[in-house]
């Protein structure tokens, strides 16, 4: 099958999600606080936004790297990629629940982290599974040897493991959440891309 | 007439509408409600986002395996399928007022069930009339026999039987209509698929 | 100027058009109102919601022959195509406050009548200069000669002195609007849509 | 890097950026006010929507420039390309900010000038960073001489110094800031997008 309107869907999915966390920003004009007071008092919304930005921008990018390695995509690919876009299509939710909750106490906080958390990972185990389906169904280019595959599970595995323990920090101090992510994200936008690059011979 | 186009419109709004579904999962922080309350209570908004969000997929991967097996449309094609994107579009409207009404008494539930199956039907039909189009006016690629084209209208057109029964069965038992869309859906992504993709010849 | 990337953004911006139209469609819970006396009560949000959908679903229509039959795009083209998508992204607007209003007695009704009609005449005016702006620099295929030109920009001209009149009629009887732009769909996705092929040489 | 999949996202966050802007335009049914006094009242936000929206076409137009220029991207374009989106994205948010306060005295007004002002002198860094990577890694199009590039990046660069001197004249007098910005968007669809198109060699 061929891959090309899988991609140019995600692609849609993707934009159209990336943006959609620009609606969790907002001002009241009918607040009694100042325009300046609403700013202060909404940082966790825009921290949020960035990171949650650059987020959804890494899933693009590494998606993008995982595409262009694909030779052909076949059912169980499709039905991998879908459940990844719902994970994805559901982070300006989580976003937009943790950063209304992130400065409570108690229990609100720590759901609004596990929430996060929850979706994150269910958007790396579809990950997962997908590179897995095109390895083992032989759906990737002529340049990617076995241990190379192997060591792309590992890459993409890995964060199936990363992001249970972020969640556990974040359970504990709610506001570390946010830190974590954004070492994930620089972790992707740096070596990570450039391991990827070079697993996926596009360096 | 050049198909592309109207494959890049369909993804686009298919995308833009399985994106908007999310806008309907929100918790509110002024709620004397904690979130784990919310998230309980809110409990048919997220099993119809799921199921919704996996709805709209199926009829994207349906799209894709119609269209690339169409070697051009022409005028008739372009508006149903314009009639099939404003049933589509329409899904996160009867979503959201199935989620809000599904465990009221009476006739609110009923009706939301009935609003949900007005728009799975009227996508169905549309499906189910593109196909009869290509058909009809050779649109088809060369792979395509008469005998598969009419099992493929029977593999389509049975959608049109199909909700109006799970329509009947929620108009009595609203929460059970998602888990027959949810059989639906299981159809599509294995049998289902594999049937369309043998008879379309991308096997 | 290759056409290429003004046909995908003009096509993203359509399809995140059309789809936005559905954010007018809604219920309210926590209304006094049953389910069936809201569907009653809204019935001008549904009839503007499906007018709305096929009119930019005829906006695509026509855009995607027009440039089909372009074989560039200079600057002029560029502008006067994003005037044609400001035009296009105030629908939404226009169509909800149309919803709202046009049981109103008064000036209220008028008024949203005359919105509704400034933003379509808006439209059918950019289309006309992107036209003649195409056939001005000679950016139109060779199949297109010069009495064919003028005729087309006739057929497109004549919507800018159709809707005027619409809005005329409707500000006398606001209700009667949408019939009208009923009839101008059926018009463009009929004889309209077959006059234009033929016109374009994609008959 | 191939540059098809970074050029369909960007067109399709930028596609979405500018129809997002039509939600801030709404009346309000239960108001006391008529049609008429709303639309008079929300004078600001018509304003802002029109120059925002062209204000995200011109940029959807350079960025178009540029990468026609490109013959691959590279990690260092992608993520600058990323942030350049975020900014993109929240050009909304600053919009509709501003058309709330630009009427209020003090403060709040010239906040959210302030605001507006960091979104488009972030987004003119970011392009600028793009173009300076393009250049430095010779991912150009052969035939961009060494001191077109420092032209070019002279252009893009005067952004930078643009946004803030407008900034400040907002700061003094916000209802002021529109005009300017209402003053670049002219110069980049006249003698800027000129000058652009005579640089890559698409003239």
């Amino acid at each position: 099958m061929n891959k090309n309107r899988l991609e140019a869907f995600s692609d849609g999915v993707l934009a159209v999600a990336i943006t959609l966390l620009v609606l969790d920003l907002h001002v009241d004009h009918s607040s009694p606080l100042s325009l300046a007071e609403q700013f202060r008092d909404e940082w966790p919304t825009f921290a949020a936004y960035v990171v949650s930005f650059f987020y959804i921008g890494v899933i693009w990018l590494n998606h993008h790297s995982l595409f262009r390695m694909a030779t052909g995509v076949d059912r169980g690919v499709l039905v991998y990629n879908l459940i990844l876009l719902l994970f994805v299509t559901a982070i300006p939710f989580t976003t937009s629940t943790y950063a209304e909750y992130v400065q409570d106490d108690g229990m609100d906080a720590k759901l609004a982290v596990l929430a996060y958390g929850v979706v994150t990972e269910g958007m790396a185990i579809s990950f997962t599974l997908i590179l897995a389906r095109l390895l083992k169904v032989g759906l990737t280019s002529g340049k990617l040897p076995a241990d190379q595959g192997r060591k792309l599970l590992v890459r993409y595995g890995i964060g199936t493991v990363v992001y249970p323990v972020i969640t556990l920090i974040g359970w504990f101090y709610p506001p570390a959440m946010l830190v974590f992510y954004a070492g994930v994200i620089g972790y992707y936008l740096g070596p990570g891309l450039r391991t990827l690059d070079h697993l996926t011979g596009s360096d």
